[in-house]
């Protein structure tokens, strides 16, 4: 039986409330000047208060070593196992703009790129276009028409965009297409190849777009040509309420961690404005109505990419005087503090390391330490889990799963 | 290659003894008077003393968040993954009676239930009738003969009861049919529906049955009726001896515990009364004659579960003044002291939480702390582990294992 089955059978009704306050990008490295991490920096007497009454623990979001993206990493913290519920890249391009993805769209990643007169590529990244330019020829691609779709265009950033096609009434795509991206230069891209037979049509389809395309931007050097990868379709995901038995709302700001959270059936809650306050307000307006609230924090993971030790300390400091108290204030039954992985500042970039994270409920051994770092973390009780064990550890603490087995 | 098939690859003679000391229900959790647990408030000097000189951890029965039942979680201890080896309820329900079963047997637990004129249910539980009532009409039932077939029924509790049929020479019977039990009131009991072919004849006797049982109830409202679920058989698991090359030893006193040993194939003991002191005897007794000793300490988990915080600390200090000094003398090779689930006295149930354990061999590593409590065994070396890594450590330390690979 896999754990999500296991789940489905043992789940029961309950009045409890859940948490999962997660800071994105919260785990981090230490300094050189002392030694600290962004977490050990921040002055966080409500988290160290709470920490003494929780026990604590090293969430591994994907698999040992590997760093995961934030699609995968959200997937395992709402309890799904990443590596067997496989989000295609085309999906999560798509979530991370706020495209809203419909469940028999198909969508694909775009790379503008520079090609020579023979059609063999020279930058695969069109020279980083501004995404001013990259605007400009997505608008022109728009005018692409193909027989039975819809087609979506959408910039994401510099190179990148988001290619959709949706099916008319009746219609079928099918996404089993390799990439055209053929991830080197001096040859040209591939055309687009079903790898089973209900995708071929879908294929045929594609390669009429890229032609199609390749016309438009023949004189735009260098973004003259494109390629197109990670082909994918909403996976349906096995619904949330029906694993877990919760009414879930997830409150967030960002495109990318909205649709997650919508790919696994929350419901994403409305947000008036963008602070933390801002999501605390629909945090306390919509308490009643939900047993779960994915709640995120999306600006400690931004400071860290961008390698800013300080502004990701004070993030986590705001949450420390702002967020945890408000939360507390409403009295939840089990309260999840944790991130969905590590973006150290050292690093400016997503890392492998695993997540320092706290569970507090009425029913806890509390480690009795009152810090909450990497480093106490590391000695906790919860020990080294995988972050996919959270929801399940919620779940019994809230007293919503029955007894396995007699 | 799955942990029971290395083991069975791997195992080799040796002359070394195990000891696993289970005390039932052994975890805890702390009472708000002084914060701690039955664990932390009983008075261990030998366990203390022990510690000091072994490894300590806390075991995961199950999975993350899940409460074990006795079945799983002792499958658990013995090695076996209580998610791949799925023992019935059916068959639980008959072992945890001390019922006698055989290997072709097919056994459901039966509730006696109310319906009304229509023959609707009105209540499951039949107003949860005494257990003396059931004993009467079990004694009923008993009269119903099926052809072919030996048929027992046996009171479990208030209005629980077991349903067994045993096929006679050559008959041979299936257990894949679904529940009779709507789980919810105003609809009639459901028919006995084969899921398979081979439990096709079955359903068709168990109906047989039920229907002789309606008219021999109909009279006795308000357990008027009844539902049987859980069908199942011995699940046939791979023998202990087979995979772990030990000759085991079962030594216990309550019947659930008895027939879970038995199901993997230890040899159940017999205890002649029972007190530990009686336990211990029986252990003196065998000590030549088996390596490995499972060694079951009931009144943990029923003071617990009686929420009765005082007695469940006197039954460790018992354990801890008599069975661990008692263990030792007999200088066994390795000795594990652990718990099948937690019971906390403050839940009066079993729980989720993991289990205080305790690892000491000739070759340990330890971890130098001379207190045998869920808190520090929440920072040992062992780490927070599945408890079916128990059998295959011990097998380590008692040097019973071969090199894997060259």
């Amino acid at each position: 039986m896999t754990h999500l089955d296991l789940m489905k059978t043992l789940h029961i009704p309950a009045q409890t409330k859940i948490v999962h306050l997660v800071m994105d990008g919260l785990g981090g490295l230490p300094r050189p000047e002392d030694g600290k991490t962004e977490l050990e920096a921040a002055r966080t007497p409500n988290l160290d208060e709470l920490a003494a009454r929780s026990q604590l623990g090293l969430a591994v979001p994907v698999a040992p070593g590997v760093t995961p993206g934030s699609g995968p990493a959200h997937l395992a913290l709402f309890g799904y196992d990443p590596l067997r519920y496989d989000v295609g890249r085309g999906v999560l391009s798509a979530l991370g703009i706020g495209f809203d993805l419909q469940p028999q769209d198909v969508a694909a990643r775009g790379n503008f790129c520079s090609v020579d007169a023979q059609g063999n590529i020279t930058d695969r990244r069109a020279g980083r276009i501004p995404t001013e330019t990259n605007e400009k020829l997505v608008a022109l691609l728009r005018d692409i028409q193909l027989p039975g779709v819809q087609v979506f265009v959408e910039t994401v950033k510099e190179y990148r965009f988001v290619l959709v096609l949706r099916p008319t009434e009746g219609q079928s795509l099918g996404a089993n297409i390799a990439d055209t991206d053929p991830q080197r230069t001096g040859v040209p891209p591939l055309p687009a190849r079903a790898l089973d037979a209900d995708s071929e049509a879908t294929a045929a389809l594609v390669n009429d777009w890229i032609a199609q395309a390749r016309r438009i931007l023949q004189d735009h050097h260098p973004a003259n040509a494109l390629t197109l990868r990670g082909f994918a379709q909403d996976p349906g995901l096995p619904p949330f309420a029906e694993i877990f038995g919760l009414r879930a709302g997830a409150i967030a700001t960002y495109p990318m961690y909205k649709g997650v959270a919508r790919l696994v059936g929350m419901e994403v809650l409305p947000v008036d404005g963008e602070t933390l306050e801002d999501e605390l307000e629909t945090l306390r307006r919509h308490w009643a109505d939900f047993d779960y609230f994915f709640f995120h924090v999306k600006k400690t993971d931004s400071a860290g990419e961008d390698g800013d030790f300080v502004r990701k300390m004070e993030v986590i400091e705001h949450v420390d005087a702002v967020v945890v108290p408000a939360i507390l204030e409403l009295d939840p039954d089990v309260l999840i503090v944790t991130g969905d992985h590590s973006t150290p500042a050292l690093l400016k970039s997503h890392s492998w390391h695993p997540v320092p994270t706290l569970l507090w409920s009425r029913f806890n051994r509390p480690d009795g330490i009152a810090i909450f770092n990497e480093r106490v973390c590391g000695r906790g009780s919860l020990g080294v889990f995988p972050a996919t064990a959270e929801l399940p550890l919620a779940l019994g603490h809230a007293r919503r799963l029955t007894k396995y087995g007699a």
